[in-house]
């Protein structure tokens, strides 16, 4: 149980690009990371309004002099500092994350960016190599994979509970876009243009979820080939998609399915995993967050509650709140954020033994969400045929 | 609502083929069949095994002259009778249906036989022409789709409450055969062989259900081309599928998925359809029948239930049990069960117009079905490839 | 699991009283009764209507001459016939159960009657003690507890699975009469009337299915004493009520609440039942009907499911439709008449050893319903105050 | 929607006493506070154990200086600094919260309290006089009540969407005292021993919770008169009880019923808030906090989603995470520091007009919650009897 004692030498100085005031998921970052005595926000450089991005950071506690009118000005005023930042968060649209990515671990700053990473693999393998090369770390933040029963779940494939893998589940569903986008705000208009948004809508934006999970719970499955069905159903949104389909056959044999839309008019919170085994099945959906089905083949189903004595070790260590407390995603959030921190805080102790068992989600995670993305769109764009995974 | 009284001229003389002691589904026909005096058992050849099929016929009611050793003894003797047989039911493995309503056709009587009807569209519409040449009526026995919220579904759809429809999801799947079939009984031994099973396991047993019910709630959608990914998780029910995944794209644009398993290990009850639209949604599960999802975009979810004044004229016509009280399986096969009645009644009246807009799962909705598995099996067969639906 | 073979020697002569075409329940009853070749409908005097019960029971499979204009005439012109019928339903108003069910007995008539039996112990004392003399069953239709996991409630509590019991939380609501009677239909006004209804109103109505139910359940626990809480929202109902709660102290120091009401705005389903014991819980509502939970401490919940083969014999053998099919309500009441029927093919055949150990809701389960009642009543006359059960 | 810009004008200096390492409570006060830059942690007396207090104070980020042995020695030392502490919480065992209350008080420290706040009404209202004089603030962590759909359940009543109350229904129970005491931690010992506990277990462990959010739904529902009928089913508990039961009637005639339990075994996240008027109910469970019950008689029931813009304003208004992503009991507990912490802020600079209008859980919730408990209390030693609430 994760009770707020700092696991880290000391809170890193930490600084924010984007995730300004209208932004959607500044809030989860800042909620995630100021937690558990890991980061101190110090510095940021919040918004394309540069005004109303220093007029933010001061609110949120940052002084006027370390709020910057963009992330240039931010790297290279806090070098001058000698409490300077350490490590920079990027939420900002998908386009600029390679960018703001590069410049940051060029100037020695480990970085904590936004899915999807980059738009292509070959970008993602460039930074990679830099960030190597510097000695930092990148994070990725896939906010939701911090939630204690997603590791109940690893666990349990871990130790065979499942028995053999055979079918993969993945869902993430809503309707907010099922009307056209007339008059739509800023966050809608980058996520449908393929210049700021990169070669896919709904598959990068919340398809990414779902692949990361399953790579969690399942660590030792490779994808051999896939098939990608996407369409526009509104069509101004062409050529990305607000709906696909995606089949995968795995190298041990097992079958996946998965489905991403933002045109399920109606449907609320189906985020929803399902991992079949031979023996038995796991089921875990973000509309239910604090619980955990999992249905052994002629026997009643159970329904696990997070933070219960009869959860793996994996498990109960990350949980939060404690059975009957609801879990939320801010407390996922605080997770990932912690993991992040203490690689961070491995890397500047150069503890290299202490990364190599160490999990969270890196820049291959990051990486791997951007392969698959890539072969998702070389499949549509042949026509939904199947292509072998690379 | 249905309560009962006749909606026909007189009872019909009702004989069964199969359905016996140890039927698997011999019981529902009879629960289906026995419930407005639409029909009198009066004979049958219940079973392979002759005397267990007559000791069976005389504890349900049949006199013991009438319990026949197979069916063409039930068909000749009581051709002889004047009070004979006049609709006879099939409740056998599939292999056995195409001779045995043929035979029954051939003898003047009506037929109502278990899905999948046959094996090749070809034999479908031999029968077909048989059927029309004689004037009698060939009934399916898609038994889930006489539940009142599926016709609640349909008039939702033509009233136009979903708007254009986009997304079809259907998924019928358990884990009752996650096992290896040593030792299997013989439901599942016929069931897994292409001999007495015909092309396909799970998608004739449980998809064509599926299918039937999706046309009825959006008869004026055609596939165009579709794509099936079979695979037989245990070997040896291979050519044979015990999982499959299909995608489906319509005339009008929207796509479908259907995922039908007999290997999705501790799953219980998961018949589930839903049908999104581009204001709304609607969804049905098995697992809770009395209760039908109605999602419009942007506003609460709404949980409509069986038998409210507030469904529509369609739905509220064929309720039984009223609301608050659970309207099981059985309510939902006499309801099939008697919309046959209702299509033997007019024609023996010869009553063309009652004929021409009377619903009821017909011969072609068997053929259908056939077709579908048909176009399924050839994707498969090309490597899980789309194939134009034809 | 019960497949329709007959089950008592031959088919019983049945006639009904109500349940004509605009009464709520004879439906359940005709659906119930005509399943397993256990009652044949041979007459009725099913309406206050002379001449509609006459038109319905000619729809319904009665010949004209047996249908009758009112109960005595059905008695007398029955008793006339060689033919003439065994057993009498009584699905009518609460206020004439007793004298119906009196004629009956003496004119050598089995009884199966409506819930609430009649208005006070002494008519049921007797109306036994009559059965008694004429060597007559007495059946009373609590229809919904003939649903096989109701049994398999009842078994694991025998088995101990639950340990001590310790609370019991029963609850029936609906929302139905939340406005007020300005233009109630036939059953809503006698249902409001103390010299129609009796003396309660929703106590009666559907409290004595929750108090049946939790007598199956658990047999050895008696009330030493309760407290009733009532209360007309719509003052034209009082003195009787359409809301009430109801303390209960067991014999073994087991706490019980139950609540009924039928102005639970919008409440759909709500017929809930929870035994908590020591070391488990369970607990089944009408909205699922399929599913029992069952809650050991410390270990995740179960779901079971009916039909599954890791129930309880007693739950197996009176299942009808199998896993993953819905049981409905129908299917219920099918069971509770199957049970009448072999009581009185029991009585018919002198065999006293089989009645001893047959259970059926018996004209003890009518009494002791009453019984519950007349305490209810001397409780909140009294204001509410505990009394002594009696 | 609350994005974490600071709504007070600078930082509470923030101190705890209790709530260490091996306290229950003590996290979901910090993640609470430290959200909003509202308060910063500067010193404590975190636990009995001053060693350890101080290790655990030292590694959530207070300066060991001002990790003090007691809170005695918290107030001296904080009071000889400039920058000393404003505001104190206080998550220590019931019977010491009145003596450590006002001893803060009289050093000039604002409060925020656990809930049950003292033992007697008596001493809340001498502890409201002592704040009053003093100027300060007394908050109490009633932590549930902070979640936006309580909120919108509130503004609901408020806006007559349900008619007249007439029902309100109260359940927070869970099994984890099914078993015996032996071997009990701290924490269960001191809740089960009156002189450390109070006059209650669970009524105030965790009954206070239902009743607060009951206040916050019905603020002009009044009690008239109530029954408690309380029982220990582990004997060693008594004269407190595990279990309880409350009848209580309200001013404007509606009814309500309680049910308490910590032995209702294997019973999860069962804390259930069902409010039902003439026209329509309303229902709430922490078991799916995201999700609030809306049922209009004679409608399909809406199911709404918190953070949807088809909310109240009141709900919008306080929403942390936004639709679709769960808002967990720590979001809700910072909503609850945060309205206590403007609170703080208005009375430090003398703005009574907001305070006037400021809703949050004061003194006033607190005392409101200790005189239900002793109502309960004198009804329950009067053998379950009605008591006028007073
Ligand atoms: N992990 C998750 O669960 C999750 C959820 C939502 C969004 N995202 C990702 O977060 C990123 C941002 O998404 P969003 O929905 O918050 O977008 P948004 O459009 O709502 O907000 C973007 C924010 O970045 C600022 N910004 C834009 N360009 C900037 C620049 N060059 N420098 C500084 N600030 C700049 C904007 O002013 C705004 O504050 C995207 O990559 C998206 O995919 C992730
Ligand atoms: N509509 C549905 O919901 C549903 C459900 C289950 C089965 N089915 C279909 O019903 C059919 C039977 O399936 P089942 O599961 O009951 O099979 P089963 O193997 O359980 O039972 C078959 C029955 O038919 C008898 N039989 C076999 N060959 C016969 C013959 N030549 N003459 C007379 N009797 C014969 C057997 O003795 C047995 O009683 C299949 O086509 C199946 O697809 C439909
Ligand atoms: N077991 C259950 O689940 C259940 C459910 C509903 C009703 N009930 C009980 O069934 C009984 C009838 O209730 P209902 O809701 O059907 O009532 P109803 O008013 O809807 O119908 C009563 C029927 O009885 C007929 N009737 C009335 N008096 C008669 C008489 N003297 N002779 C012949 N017919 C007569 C009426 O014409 C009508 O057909 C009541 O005792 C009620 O408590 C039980
Ligand atoms: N608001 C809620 O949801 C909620 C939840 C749980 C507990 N509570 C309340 O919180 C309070 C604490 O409960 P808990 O379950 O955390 O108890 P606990 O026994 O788990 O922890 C009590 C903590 O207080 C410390 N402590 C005890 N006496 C102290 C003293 N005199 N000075 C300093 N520290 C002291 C202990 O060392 C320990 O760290 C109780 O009043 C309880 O009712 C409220």
């Amino acid at each position: 149980m994760i009770n707020g004692e700092r696991l880290i030498e000391r809170p890193l100085r930490w600084g924010m690009v984007g995730g300004g005031r209208t932004g959607q998921v500044g809030y989860k970052h800042r909620t995630g990371a100021q937690r558990d005595g890991t980061y101190r926000l110090v510095c940021g450089a919040f918004d394309l309004d540069a005004e109303r991005g220093c007029d933010f950071g001061k609110k949120i506690g940052v002084t006027a002099d370390r709020c910057y009118a963009d992330y240039k000005e931010l790297i290279a005023r806090e070098a001058a500092r000698e409490d300077g930042v350490e490590v920079v968060s990027i939420a900002t649209p998908n386009f600029t994350h390679y960018e703001i990515t590069k410049a940051c671990l060029e100037a020695g700053l480990h970085v904590i960016c936004e899915k999807p990473l980059f738009f292509t693999v070959e970008e993602c393998d460039e930074v990679a190599r830099l960030a190597d090369e510097k000695g930092l770390i990148v994070g990725v933040t896939y906010g939701f994979t911090g939630h204690p029963l997603v590791h109940q779940m690893a666990a349990m494939v871990k130790k065979g509970m499942l028995g053999d893998i055979r079918i993969v589940d993945l869902q993430y569903t809503h309707g907010f876009n099922s009307g056209d986008d007339v008059g739509a705000g800023d966050a809608l208009k980058w996520r449908t243009n393929p210049k700021t948004a990169g070669p896919t809508f709904v598959l990068g934006d919340i398809g990414t979820h779902l692949y990361y999970l399953s790579e969690i719970v399942l660590p030792h499955l490779k994808i051999e080939k896939l098939l990608c069905d996407r369409k526009a159903f509104i069509p101004t949104r062409a050529p990305l998609e607000d709906h696909a389909t995606v089949l995968m056959h795995y190298d041990n044999g097992a079958r996946g399915r998965l489905w991403v839309s933002s045109v399920n008019a109606g449907n609320m919170g189906s985020q929803r995993y399902r991992f079949v085994g031979s023996k038995a099945s796991i089921e875990w959906s973000d509309a239910h967050p604090d619980q955990l089905i999992y249905e052994v083949q002629g026997e009643p189903n159970r329904i696990m509650h997070h933070g219960m004595p009869y959860l793996e070790e994996e498990s109960l260590a990350v949980d939060r709140m404690g059975a009957l407390h609801t879990e939320g995603l801010g407390d996922s959030w605080s997770n990932i954020y912690l993991w992040i921190a203490q690689a961070i805080d491995a890397k500047r102790r150069d503890d290299e033994a202490f990364l190599k068992t160490h999990h969270y989600p890196d820049i291959n995670a990051g990486t791997e969400g951007v392969r698959w993305l890539e072969n998702c769109v070389r499949s549509a764009d042949a026509g939904a045929a199947w292509v072998d995974f690379k």
